[in-house]
């Protein structure tokens, strides 16, 4: 799928089919996570791919917004250091999963944020130094998704030229 | 261009042709940007796009890291709230707008970070509660790029199955 079609058409999955995300795919995820551009190159993160059904349950009562966590065929945590730059640049990483995931018609969300979930870290044996900063459920989407309607600001107020406040 | 090859061979592109970015590839990037997911939909960003080469030559200026932005034919200044996710979602957003770029042979590159961005704030009139978290110079490459070859970690050091530290 063409990048920009990837960004105008992907929407937030919460509810997937049993049927199990192809290896292949999960190779290019996490490849697409692993070459990810960082500051400075740091590469500050850290990927642990979760299919076990039981880790998966308990991913799903772990995170407050995520108990559909428990019904994905993956989940994605998403570990960082704790340095400057790694919340922007795993977010980076994370984007990148999700639209590769998506052009191969896998739907995902963003469950979790920093700062709740050391309790994720604990079970998955995270490093005390590093954060949880994501965990992303995959799976194929259980009912047909939509033609990628938005609900977002309209671009006069996202947007300008050259000044802020400038009409774009 | 497919999703994953454009993660696998984007570059950082540092250096640029005088040719300008034609306004279609303008108005989808900034789109890309405007589409992009974010915390509760909060979309706590905005982007000024920047042509004028007056202009560009002060950011090259102000950015420590990015003189270069002075010669490209576009640059995209990203300014977010001071909200706890706003960095990650214009982070997201930041990544779809390289990206969408690049499918269509447009470089870019990250400069600056928020914190000592204040003086291109300032010079864009961004109001005194936003920060700016990002330049983002864009154009095509003034010498071919290679293969995509980029230095990162082996996925043994950034990847695990089911735990941390299990080989992926």
């Amino acid at each position: 799928m063409d990048v920009f079609e990837a960004v105008r058409t992907i929407l937030a999955v919460r509810s997937y089919r049993d049927d199990p995300v192809p290896e292949a795919l999960v190779q290019r995820i996490v490849e697409s996570g692993r070459l990810t551009a960082s500051a400075r190159n740091a590469q500050p993160w850290h990927f642990i791919m979760v299919s076990d059904r039981a880790t998966l349950g308990q991913l799903g009562a772990l995170v407050p917004t995520g108990p559909y966590i428990g019904q994905a065929a993956l989940a994605i945590v998403v570990a960082i250091q704790r340095t400057p730059f790694a919340v922007s640049d795993a977010s980076r990483a994370i984007q990148s999963m999700m639209l590769v995931a998506w052009a191969d018609g896998v739907g995902s969300n963003w469950a979790g944020f920093v700062g709740g979930l050391r309790a994720v870290g604990d079970l998955l044996n995270v490093p005390s130094d590093m954060d949880v900063l994501a965990v992303l459920p995959f799976g194929f989407p259980a009912v047909p998704v939509g033609q990628g309607k938005k609900g977002r600001k309209p671009l006069s107020e996202v947007a300008s030229r050259e000044r802020f406040g400038q009409p774009f």
